[in-house]
């Protein structure tokens, strides 16, 4: 059998850090040639592979991959897509393995969260029931660090170490303000369901009574007079409070604080308000001035500060799931393992993909405060290494200098073509 | 005569810099002790003249000064206070002058925008009517680059800095979901009446074509059909548009695109909500599905990402302060002249403050493109210097270290107490 070529591709929203899984797989790829032939990207994700657009890589000099390290958000493109459910409807990955089997791939690298680990886990199960078996390894990546097995997900180091930063500077404008201006200042996070990058905002705090004073989990149920009299209390004692809101606070009853209505394409609700629902809550209940910030896009795109543990990490996974291929494995997730004792150190391993696909890791109850407000010093001591080191891109007239790929496709192999 | 103390004040909304005109104010002071005492820093800024609250400033080691440079905000609090105008009340420049005599103080220093550059007129002007001279010096300070006679503003080349690596970042964020999800991504900016912050959202653009691809100025009227026609042709052609939009941004009658209807303590309008508003009004016009952010104070107090050459400046204005009232100058605020030349060089000047109070510069028209959604080479060549250099400030467990001060106040001599 001819050396087989690697599919690669990036799978729902994009960090700061995956093109550095990508930079680790295909550098690593290189590193055998013996084993596997060309690393093929999709095109905007595995819709890529769908529609048989295909990203030549090897197009790319060493140079431009090794620039994908420094380079946030995803070069190849990503997509929001879940695929039909084989069970109902086999067409989506049928058409995948003929994609596949034209392009003689035997390597299927899905960089992703656990909606794209329950496809890679598919794509494992029925190559082999179709009589082309393909090796497929999951390279994690979510800024919501919500996967299970792995002590920690690739890209939330870094939109952590965003929300750290920016809150204790943030707070440090308040606090020089406030005696006459902003009392409170809200900034409102991701966080669909788990509290993990609100909970950063706590790595703010140096000492006691630092900022933010006050932090919103969706793992706490919202209680409105319980927070309300927090945030009179800390204005008169501080004379400002500054509040880390999750996107996904609720209501005991699960209704978000606040709800913009629409959906994604996997049918979660799409969140944004919390900040402007819980300044307008404080205005009307205490009159306090109040200012707002959200950073969206920002802070999971914030390569300029990014984590080196996170930088690190990222390439490490994509580096493994090349070599796990290599030994044999599929339908696995690398894991990050945090070793024991005093000093941050890891190894990698890895976890069979039937486990990983819809668990959702939500902050265990000891990593929130007794008052639901803070996180414990069990959550600073697991967060404080992941957010560690600076790993600043190279500049060029003051902005970080980017890589641009050629993106070029491989000539088509099918005859059919295919349409969403 | 004794020699004589100084008083250092911040005014209004601090910056990522502005703690480090007040180490050159300080770190020069100390250097002439010939000609100089103590500094006295005002406690939320003219406030703390008013009631008598001098921060001490000879109580911080020369380790802590010089960390004021890396520090954003208010080190010794500013505030929104505007003072009553003396033709109508004078008790207020009264006050100070008594509380300047009481603690020896000849040399005034204001650290701010406009509205300081007045107060620091008439402190001149009074003090020297009531027989007590004082030398008053400002300091340019303000994110909005609205003072004239200066070529920038300290504080400004952060936040511009800020905002063109933002829009670099969330752009190919934008960039690499669009296929599937997101369509157009709105930054909203500061900038209440000129443009300048948005147009450094214009500096992320490497190449004709690259995103922002709309950028929205107060400058320039908007017109509601001739911007939906721009996102739409962009969205079709690029797949996505990027939209960075001064919170300013205006219709031709002078209505705000969004007005939170509240205002500040000097009668300006207190704005926010350009953002969603813009965002709705393309989702009802053309459905294309939307995110935005708003930076808020994390725009200009992310010291992090700060300009090398407006820390520079800002040091440096602080530093003339001290040398022009120690040559016998007041009431001129020191300047940042551009030398001519394709190499940027800079040096320092002064303007009397009589033309500098309550003047606003706004972006010039060339500076923007003839359709007004973008800016011009000329623009760019003005912008690109004041964001150069990265001047990172030192990290610890992940997070920049910022200097905390004693902030000891100095006893009271005064019997008389103030009240606002």
């Amino acid at each position: 059998m001819t050396k087989r070529n690697a599919f690669y591709a990036q799978s729902g929203g994009v960090t700061a850090v995956i093109n550095a899984s990508a930079c680790g797989v295909i550098e690593t790829a290189r590193a055998h040639r013996g084993q596997i032939g060309k690393v093929f990207a999709g095109r905007n994700g595995i819709l890529g592979a769908l529609r048989e657009e295909l990203i030549d890589t090897s197009k790319e000099s060493a140079k431009t991959i090794a620039a994908l390290k420094h380079t946030p958000s995803g070069a190849f493109g990503s997509c929001r897509y879940k695929l039909k459910n084989p069970a109902q409807d086999m067409s989506e990955y049928e058409r995948l393995i003929e994609v596949f089997k034209a392009h003689n791939i035997g390597y299927f690298f899905y960089n992703g969260g656990g909606d794209s680990a329950d496809t890679c886990l598919k794509v494992s199960q029925l190559a082999e029931t179709m009589g082309y078996p393909i090796q497929a390894i999951h390279i994690p990546k979510t800024v919501d660090n919500d996967l299970p097995f792995t002590d920690c997900s690739p890209g939330f180091g870094s939109v952590a170490k965003y929300v750290a930063v920016s809150t204790r500077e943030a707070s440090l404008d308040v606090a020089s303000m406030c005696e006459t201006s902003t009392k409170v200042f809200i900034l409102e996070v991701m966080g669909r369901h788990a509290g993990w990058i609100a909970a950063a905002g706590g790595l703010a705090a140096e000492q006691a009574g630092d900022p933010p004073h006050i932090i919103l989990f969706p793992e706490i149920a919202f209680d409105r007079d319980k927070f309300l009299k927090k945030v009179e209390r800390t204005v008169k004692k501080n004379g400002y409070c500054v509040i880390v809101a999750s996107e996904g606070a609720q209501y005991k009853d699960g209704t978000f604080i606040a709800d913009a209505g629409a959906t994604d394409a996997f049918g979660h609700k799409q969140l944004g308000g919390v900040a402007p629902t819980l300044a307008t809550m404080i205005k009307d209940a205490l009159g306090y001035k109040y200012h707002w910030a959200l950073a969206d896009y920002l802070q999971r795109s914030a390569r300029h500060i990014a984590s080196a543990t996170d930088v690190e990490q990222a390439y490490a996974v994509g580096k493994a799931a090349v070599e796990y291929a290599i030994a044999g494995k599929s339908g696995v997730m690398v894991t990050i393992e945090r070793k024991p004792g005093k000093r941050y150190r890891w190894s990698l391993g890895e976890a069979p993909l039937e486990h990983i696909a819809n668990v959702e890791k939500k902050m265990p109850r000891n990593f929130i405060s007794r008052d639901g407000f803070a996180i414990t010093e069990a959550a600073q001591q697991y967060l404080k290494p992941l957010i560690a080191g600076e790993d600043y891109p190279p500049y060029k007239n003051g902005v970080p200098q980017y890589v641009r790929l050629k993106n070029q496709l491989v000539a088509n192999k099918l005859k059919t073509r295919f349409s969403l």
